[in-house]
């Protein structure tokens, strides 16, 4: 990917580090100039590693450096590079779960790749800047869980992303938990029921008395739920869809769009991407978002994201090596020690 | 308490249990005749003992039996009394857990207490005798979660009561969370917030940053959210009453109504009765669910609960003495072995 940065310092090395749930990733780019203004480019491959623990005192930073430091070493003997010049790590949790992570990697970054600057950017930042760069507008990330993050480039808002339980409304644990509900509304003989997707929970986990079973005694009760979804998607699909299954989906609709509003600049020109697996669902989660982003957000045009999470990271990565305008810094959300 | 018993053996004696997340209780009573025909009629006190294990095999025999048989034992011996004729035991998640408890109890009581006939009963059949006793109609059995369970007197119908996640619709868990959902939705700026609930949710959680660590890392979830709905209810009170959580009560009335209403027989002359603690939110959710309930089941009269459920287990194991009508029997809800 390349992506543009205001004003770079040409020929230098950044590292980037997306950190989630589910594994761990580093690249490494190249700030240059191609003549269509600075800009960074990657460099090999992307190194894959496991997700990094979480322990009592937060995300373990000794565990996501016994893996960044060698991956970057591999990465940069294969540029033919001694060091980065900057180091921006992206990680689920980063606001909450980051202390550890805040008081070692700048030293850590420094004394073994000598970097002289880091930035500690929560998930949704970097998928911010991935999808949208250094432009002002509204991302949303959707997967199992949903956020919507803003900012006038002056500052961050932040919509919903509080969990399957306190909201995340409109994510995929969201669809899959109304999804389920409507299908025992159905067995149960109560109103709201859908006999299709009783008929599709009946599928996928057997016989309803047994769901509860499959879900609360289970760690990833969110994924669980969320993997429901699609089968939500599929009810809805075609001309005939299940009434009850667009109806959700038109909800998620709102509640997605409602999350976009509240963090959107209202100038006009700004820009809204959608960025995450939820957007996987297709046309009937799409067709009702874009209606409803149309009605609360008439001001702002609807992009596709330029790219995801790791690209977000190299781009705030090689904003630090200039002197050119960064998406807004915060402790929380966009952590930069001088 | 007294409960009308169809013809019962005078003079029996019988043992109810209510086994709940919560602990266990024990009562003895004897089956007799006042003149107002068959009855029976408590003897001591409640013993109250500590709430029975799950394992891996479902509900623990074993210790139930070790904190029931000395309970049986001491109220036994207050009572001048030999043995017991009947035992009844309700449990929450005898129809899933119980497995251990239909095999070992029946032969247990048979061998220590003298018992010759042993009813093993889910949680909501004895709410069920214990509100309405051997009359048609429903019962809902609300708090943290919530379940409404009918009968014509041939057949047992369930609604709801899949948990926190699945349902539980309009419970107090339900409650609450929709309420924290809407103070969240205030702090963000999302439509459908309410300032007024957002208030009541830092001052009882504190900064809304914190309330996802105080949630999700504890067992107990859906108690934590069912500590909010009394703040629910009390933003709804008075007469201007914030238009938000009074929204919150008026679909959980919608939704409790729901579930009686599929469970209830049509038939004229049905009997509805409310119980368990979430009743106890008072009228911002009583007053808007006996207009749902007068609406969704017009044939049906709301009555007062007769009595909690260790006096439904007592009332079922005093039907087991006399050759009168009982509730349905029913492999998952009232096992009876012959």
């Amino acid at each position: 990917m390349e992506a543009a940065v205001s004003t770079a310092e040409r020929g230098a090395w950044v590292l980037g580090v997306d950190s989630g749930g589910s594994g761990l990733r580093v690249a490494l780019a190249r700030v240059g100039d191609d003549g269509a203004g600075p800009r960074h480019r990657r460099h090999g491959e992307v190194v894959e590693a496991e997700a990094v623990r979480t322990g009592p005192a937060g995300i373990d930073a000794e565990h996501l450096l016994a893996q960044v430091l060698p991956a970057a070493g591999a990465l940069l003997a294969g540029a033919g590079a001694e060091g980065v010049d900057a180091v921006c790590v992206g990680a689920a949790g980063m606001a909450t779960l980051g202390g550890q992570l805040r008081a070692e990697l700048p030293g850590a970054f420094r004394e073994r790749l000598g970097a002289r600057r880091v930035a500690l950017a929560a998930d949704a930042v970097t998928a911010y800047a991935g999808a949208l760069g250094v432009r002002p507008g509204a991302v949303v990330a959707g997967g199992t869980g949903m956020i919507a993050l803003g900012t006038d480039l002056r500052a961050w808002r932040r919509a919903d992303g509080w969990g399957h339980l306190l909201g995340d409304c409109g994510g995929g644990a969201w669809i899959g938990r109304a999804g389920l509900e409507a299908a025992l509304r159905a067995h149960d003989g109560r109103t709201g029921g859908s006999p299709a997707l009783l008929a599709r929970a009946e599928a996928v986990f057997g016989p309803v008395a047994g769901l509860p079973g499959q879900l609360y005694p289970k760690a990833e009760r969110p994924a669980v739920l969320g993997s429901f979804a699609p089968e939500v998607a599929a009810c809805a699909a075609g001309g005939a869809g299940d009434p009850v299954a667009l109806g959700i989906l038109e909800r998620a609709a709102e509640e997605i769009a409602a999350s976009a509003e509240a963090v959107c600049p209202a100038a006009e020109g700004a820009e809204v991407a959608l960025t995450g697996g939820l957007f996987r669902l297709g046309e009937p989660l799409l067709a009702p978002l874009r209606a409803a982003l149309a009605r609360r957000l008439p001001a702002a045009s609807v992009v596709p994201a330029g790219g995801g999470p790791l690209d977000g990271a190299l781009l705030i990565a090689a904003g630090l090596t200039g002197g050119g305008r960064d998406l807004p810094h915060d402790p929380a959300l966009l952590h930069v020690p001088v």
